[in-house]
């Protein structure tokens, strides 16, 4: 994901070798330091926030946070210098993420408060699944995420119904309950709304006149049950994954009609021969049980 | 959906292309316009609602407002003016909810208050899919309206126990805990029942003896376990969907293979014609994505 | 489910036709009034305990109360009257139900307040698929149990590990946030666990110390989790039977070995030949898209 | 799982077959009384908590407690002389258990309170599975088992990305909210996160300002459809397993089919001898229900 360095400019070579490789010794301890020292900067930021602590150690804690910061930048300048278009990277995902680990402390110069912002910090251990190479968990989280892709658009259509929902019940709910019961807006009565459907239920707000809690009984009911929808559909495309059955794109070259199970040999709609199915690794070959065709 | 227009009265039919059609580029930049004022005076109705906005920008959200009515109004009564039976839209899902859409302004007439129910506009938004063409997103719409219903009566039956469970569990608290404890009457026993059993839990009211609070725990479990009910039905119909498994048991007759797509015409084993697939409403049409027919 | 009357008492066949039996005008007249009578009563209790209502109709409702009640237990003894053996009726479920229907309202001169429990009545609308013939309805509730049935070995193990947690982890917070902090007694540090796993949250009993807090949070995650497991459980089921896939317990005659699939032909821990599979329906013939196989 | 003892010293192999086996009538009694006296001690514990209960039998319940813990070291001190090597028995883990549900009692001399971890005893009732000979039910337990093992990845992967989503939404929530409105330090943010992504929503800590509700209504959501993710794996898992598709790509070479369990030494469809199946521990040894092997 990283650029590879062209001219032979040794120290530049051996920095990026270091930085962005973890095949060397040198390499590998770089990031095994890297992540442990991702993890402390965290702990003494959230150690910062906490009056007690900060009250007994607010100096120490302060210069360890500087002193992180400094070391970040410090790499962050040290991975730019060595690539080959500083630009990409610092326009990549990883690139993001690492300025935005350094920029808090800077911007708590203007904004005080906003340190606390370097937790996204974090976000920096999802270079975790590299360095460690932990390669069954990539794939896993690549698989995940396929399935979750493949699904996308039921899952939009079902949180723009939510969300119509939320804004239709949270109305009412205002205009039943009104400020005086807590329902003090729309929107904050669509929080409210957003609450219940998702079971939530903080009680900050809560239903005091006899319609508002039969609607608000109606909205649990519904949110409670509407969960089974996200969930049904996740269930379905990890289960259609498992069982080797990827999401069909499959084409008949007859009547263009699309769908088609990875077994089936002719169309369903107009009785031409499929071809094979091919997909993005290649040639598909049917697995798990419904391929038990002896030759 | 909408009535096609017949005489050829050129204004009418003007109107009709620009309203209801979205294939022209003045029918297309209706639409948008339609939907970014109805996002509008969603957001209008909003505002007006917090205090402190109105307070200080009141009259101008009245007025806009009263603007957005009037131009939904002769919206509506130019769609009226322009279908051939106007009654038959008046009628129709799309027709009420654009009626419903203006009312409110001006019922709050006679009912201050009810003038937020405007929001219920968004359901206008619903035709968003039309408009912007998102044809894969309304097969998707589809699939899960339609998987959905096929699993309706399991849905039901698990409702009606649902209900009977809190009904009864509702009132034991009731006789357990009593009003003292915030159990004032049945119904809200109910309603708590409800709030438990769905696990949403607002605390407004909550067990205090001991008995109380062991059939609580006992509630809890039960309802937290009944949520798979619900989620493994859908999750079970969404998963054969997955798999091409059609709430179906249709029959190839040369090679007896089952579990054909309602609207496939030839066999996906063999090649060999289907039937035509007769279902309890009748004859079964296809309509949705599957319906890929060939000229 | 009701026993056959014998010898031709002409009242007690008619009385018994009229109220068991649901094919004649008289019988469907009968189970629709009663259903009418039941819901009836149970919305009179609920306005019975709305200390307004009653304030204002508290005579009207305790006279309707007792009316309903002297019918049902006039309703009860006529059915006792009319069949052969009235004692295997009455020790039946639906006897049983049909007692605890009339009890409380005499069991509330002993102890006020029971009274409130004639909402139990409510289960007597189970008759309600029988009445209505809902046959379709009731044919899903069978299918749902039966699914549910099969994974009830999966389901004890999950709730005893569930109630092995929420005891140690209620323990373990009972001793770190102690009685000063709500957490007065094991008993009640358990309730509190289990309103934590389930999601519920009521929030009357919160953690308010840093390890308590910690502790808490991982029974969140864990609970929340969890729920996955049930979920699975159900959903893995209710699939099975969708697609066809009965629970098996086919079972090889050379080596004995079980759970062969219901397509499987060969044992797959011998090699022996497997004979056709025969279910409680008869010689089950698989269906779904795994049996693709012409001739 | 217990060790066997080797040479024939009677009152060990006698004290040994009471003790470990199940199969004689005195190792079956002791069995059950056991089981009786670990649920009677956790209930003691229990009632000691109680404050009320503790004041008007605090002398019996504590003479009690001495009593079962006597006697449970005095088990422990059996099983340890009647095994053959008594530290590997210690160090297994049913010996660890059964050290832990001593401890606490003699632990509380050194810090009082701790006493009530005697509830860890309950722990030592998984032995119930063996002991009532709950044979099916301990190959349930074992079937769910593998498969969440065979999840663990997709699992792991998971809570991780969790774990990072609750950082940076509890810190941006502290950012935003302050410690004014109940969010005094990041840990705490993350604790309050943490209860609304797993929808318990205590209601101890609630965003107050508009941008803080905003947030929240997207972590409901989020968090939510989050749980549609484990829910999804675990469901996959489970149903793959119950439609026979072991976590395995093992293909006959013969007919060339997929899928076939671990287990199996026969192809399911043409009954050709599989090879040994080479997993990532090594050659896969069956265990548990799956391994009916004939003589």
């Amino acid at each position: 994901m990283k650029l590879q360095e062209g001219p032979p400019e040794s120290w530049r070579l051996r920095l990026y070798t270091i930085i962005f490789e973890a095949d060397t010794r040198a390499g590998r301890a770089f990031d095994l330091a890297l992540v442990g020292l991702i993890v402390a900067s965290v702990i003494v930021v959230m150690l910062d926030s906490i009056a007690s602590v900060r009250a007994r150690h607010g100096t120490v804690l302060t210069t360890l946070e500087w002193m992180f910061t400094l070391l970040f930048t410090a790499e962050y300048i040290a991975r730019l210098s060595c690539v080959r278009h500083p630009l990409r990277y610092a326009r990549s995902p990883y690139g993001i993420i690492d300025l935005i680990a350094v920029l808090p402390t800077y911007l708590a110069f203007l904004v005080p408060g906003l340190q606390a912002l370097i937790d996204v910090r974090v976000l920096r251990l999802l270079r975790l699944f590299r360095i460690l190479k932990l390669g069954a968990y990539v794939a896993e989280f690549g698989m995940l995420g396929r399935a979750l892709a493949a699904s996308r658009r039921k899952i939009l259509v079902f949180m723009f119904f939510v969300m119509m929902v939320v804004t239709i019940m949270g109305t009412l709910m205002y205009v039943v309950e009104g400020p005086d019961n807590g329902f003090t807006s729309i929107p904050v009565s669509v929080y409210w709304a957003i609450t219940t459907m998702t079971t939530v239920g903080f009680g900050d707000i809560t239903p005091k006149t006899d319609l508002g809690r039969v609607i608000a009984s109606a909205m649990m009911l519904l949110g409670w049950g509407t969960l089974a929808v996200p969930t049904g559909i996740v269930s379905a495309e990890f289960t259609a994954q498992r069982m080797g059955r990827a999401p069909t794109t499959r084409t008949c070259h007859e009547c263009l009609s699309e769908g088609h199970l990875p077994s089936a040999r002719f169309c369903r709609n107009c009785g031409a021969r499929l071809p094979a199915w091919q997909s993005d690794e290649g040639l598909w070959k049917p697995e798990g049980e419904d391929r038990a065709e002896p030759s």
